[in-house]
């Protein structure tokens, strides 16, 4: 068949890429659309490439980015108003705005049009890829870990009930507390409210570029099958729709020998075995304090730590620990002498602490961190860390307890074999959904009928409302007639009474 | 691994003898509990079958279908209220009377206790299967093509609004009218009222097996899987939860060749081909006003009719037509010169037309019957007929129809294809599941916090209640502030003018 494929810069690109280039394996044809200006896209693909200038360089990229990193060093976001006030928004917004450049390359266009694609395959971070489906009308299938706001609940038409399904940036676990299930329904008031000020940008060109009014709804809604990086083994199991299909743990992979410099580290760690600490691709500078503060509480461990870290070198880094610019994070994981993985909880990086089972300590950062840090330390395979507030002793003491208390090892071993025990591997699974809207065009027989419903007929309120205004009736007038039958009895008595009376007197 | 199997007697074991024959060929030691009367539990087994008498005889058992059977002939049932009041209660509570006779026998039960079994299969619609779960506390893997009355939602928790998701026995599509949704809304207020009292009995003999009062729920949310016989190309799409997997069309098998008698019938039909026809292995006697009225409808066609039927041979049948006491339904609809396929429209029957591609004349009677018939009917699959009212031309018509207009075949066509379409197959994937939970002791991951919430919490009526508090309460405080500023300010102004008045005067 015929894809075009959409991607979204960063993380995001690494397992989509393996999706794609599976694709082109198994013989079809692939065109990526992607902007000129990237941080990971530009990597050598083995199918036709179609780049489109932007109106912003590498280095406002970068930049607008070290803002919005350096933003979460300063105050975790745990509100969409804080989020919307916060500087990410001219992050968010550089990175909406390539999507009217792809739509000025009149000649790309005229290419994508006559292509006849069979699918459009995307990230919707950006909504540039739901754009394009829209425009040209394709079946498509969504590649995400999660989406942003309700527009999940919205696009798919999926029940999320607030009582034991926490709404993202929040932390919390599916067993909330009254006071928690009630900042669950404020912050769900605040996707209503915020989602559409933060998304404006991004709609504003979508309109533009459709030549029409566009909601959230009208972008998501058109999805024909949700690749979601999910695995119930992370994420609290909540309801969901015949057509989401859960890829969780895509990013896992046998590990490969490791090169001769980490074997070597390894070897001379010792009984101790190494800890392996990096907090992600899209982290590349922590401030000085808090980098002493934990390059300190690396130097109490026996284990040899490597470090993944391209900042400057903390000045009491202690022997222990070895700095490294980049480490083969999975293979590492997969070593049998690895304790403890100290992570900002990128569900990457989880997802391969799972297949490899190896207990965490956690420093969520922003976006869903959070929430997938909360959701292993409940479920006793890690300690989470306030990054902001933690002190040395902090992590020096969540790093022995996960490495000596046996627990965690066993529940993240525990949640390692469930992960891994499934009828058909993550890749496959993407790649075989991807084939399916191919070959037919879409998936319509997975597609609610509740898309053709308002919202309040979707919640019954037309019927709510009409079966108690049949009560009501009814209990009004067997009331009225009661009360006319009672006044009939008591006047028939009160004539009564007055003709005993008049005998008597 | 050790399972015990605890089956539901008649179609529903066809489906589920194939599961757990391809466990016991992949080594698992298998014991299937059942009772010494039944129709089609007796086939041998390759494992170990221990049996329980019973307090009913065969024929007692095919009293009681026939008077439900006939019953299905006078008035179809299409609310709860009237399935309660018809005869098919003495039917169902002799199903249900079996479980006591299980627990009766003593030696039975202890051999159960120290077989230590790791989980339990089951078909749930008896309850004895739950039961036995419970009562051993063994992980259990439900077995069903659906689950009565809302019980399915409660067990697993799984929202299903009224608004689009049809209740069972109305044979109402997706996309109901606003009468239809209020009539939605009262069927699923009967199952409320009624289903308790349609399942008194077997509750009752829970409570006493399990010695300790039980409700439905206490029953159905102990599952670990559902395994439903569910697919969306013949169910419309609505929303599920993690712990329910797909397996509709496991009946479905390659097609075998054909006895010799029927290759011969076929051979005879020359370019017409041939039509199917079979009302269940359940329905063995049709009123002879409506055999005749069928048999002359079938004379009316060119095509070979092969009717399987173990009545009393109508008279005016044609020479079309052979009655046949049993017939290889699967293998006869795989044969390329079969045109249509008249049948009640059990879920076996229409997964086997879906698989082979055969449109159908539905002459839905009972359960889930009238629902399968609605949804191939509304996907242009097939035409249904009511079978009390329908008369001999109404048949006829609806044959002609299926026949020649070719959209029939299309679209039995697009669905087959994309039922047939997908990464694993049903009968594999279920028996994956009940050996995931056989290694895993159940499937804790994918159980919702929603089990543990009372039925206001899982609403958000506390927290929906609290906020309206909170804003009635602020409302009203701000009212009065402004009412008395308000008055404060009148009130000044008051005494101006009155100061104002005296002086002008």
């Amino acid at each position: 068949g015929k894809l075009l494929v959409v991607p979204m810069d960063g993380s995001h690109w690494f397992t989509m890429q393996s999706v794609v280039e599976k694709l082109i394996l198994r013989g079809h044809e692939v065109v990526v659309v992607m902007p000129e200006v990237s941080w990971q896209l530009g990597k050598s693909l083995n199918c036709t490439v179609k780049t489109y200038s932007t109106s912003y360089t590498l280095e406002d990229l970068d930049r607008e980015f070290m803002d919005f990193a350096d933003a979460q060093w300063k105050a975790q976001v745990r509100s969409l108003f804080s989020l919307f006030l916060s500087s990410s928004n001219g992050f968010f917004n550089l990175f909406f705005s390539h999507c009217r450049s792809l739509f000025n390359d009149r000649k790309l266009v005229e290419y994508l049009k006559e292509s006849s694609f069979d699918a459009v395959f995307l990230d919707p971070f950006d909504a540039c890829g739901l754009i394009v489906a829209k425009y040209f009308s394709l079946p498509s299938v969504v590649f995400a870990r999660g989406i942003a706001c309700h527009y999940l609940e919205e696009g798919a038409q999926c029940p999320a009930p607030l009582s034991y399904v926490p709404r993202i940036l929040l932390g919390f676990s599916d067993a909330m507390t009254f006071k928690e299930r009630v900042r669950n329904h404020i912050m769900h008031l605040e996707e209503h409210l915020f989602c559409q000020y933060f998304s404006k940008n991004a709609l504003e060109i979508a309109s533009e570029i459709l030549q029409t009014p566009v909601t959230a709804y009208d972008l998501y809604s058109h999805t024909s099958i949700w690749l979601l990086r999910t695995d119930f083994v992370l994420d609290y199991p909540k309801p969901v729709m015949p057509n989401m299909i859960f890829i969780g743990g895509i990013n896992c992979h046998q590990g490969k020998p490791l090169p001769m410099e980490f074997e070597a580290y390894i070897n001379a760690s010792g009984e101790h075995g190494i800890v392996v600490f990096s907090l992600g691709s899209m982290v590349s500078e922590i401030p000085e304090k808090k980098a002493m503060a934990i390059a300190d509480a690396l130097g109490k461990i026996p284990q040899t730590v490597l470090w993944r870290y391209t900042g400057t070198r903390p000045s009491n880094l202690a022997n222990n620990t070895i700095l490294v610019k980049w480490l083969p994070q999975n293979d590492l994981l997969g070593h049998p002498m690895t304790r403890a993985f100290i992570t900002h909880a990128g569900s990457h990086g989880v997802y391969e602490s799972i297949c490899n089972g190896v207990p965490m300590v956690m420093m969520p950062l922003f976006g869903d961190q959070m929430d997938n840090a909360k959701r292993m330390e409940t479920k006793g395979a890690g300690v989470t860390l306030n990054v902001l507030e933690m002190t040395s002793e902090d992590l020096e003491n969540a790093l022995k307890a996960v490495i000596n208390d046996k627990s965690y090892k066993e529940n993240i071993m525990r949640l390692s074999s469930l992960h891994k025990d499934r009828p058909v591997e993550p890749l496959d699974l993407a790649v075989f959904w991807v084939e399916f809207v191919m070959r037919h065009k879409g998936a319509p027989h997975l597609r609610p009928a509740a898309h053709d419903l308002t919202w309040y007929q979707y919640h019954s309120l037309d019927v709510i409302g009409f079966l108690l205004a049949v009560v009501l009736t009814v209990a009004f007038i067997t009331f009225k007639c009661c009360a006319y039958g009672y006044r009939k009895c008591l006047g028939k008595k009160g004539r009564v009474k007055k003709a005993h009376k008049s005998k008597t007197h």
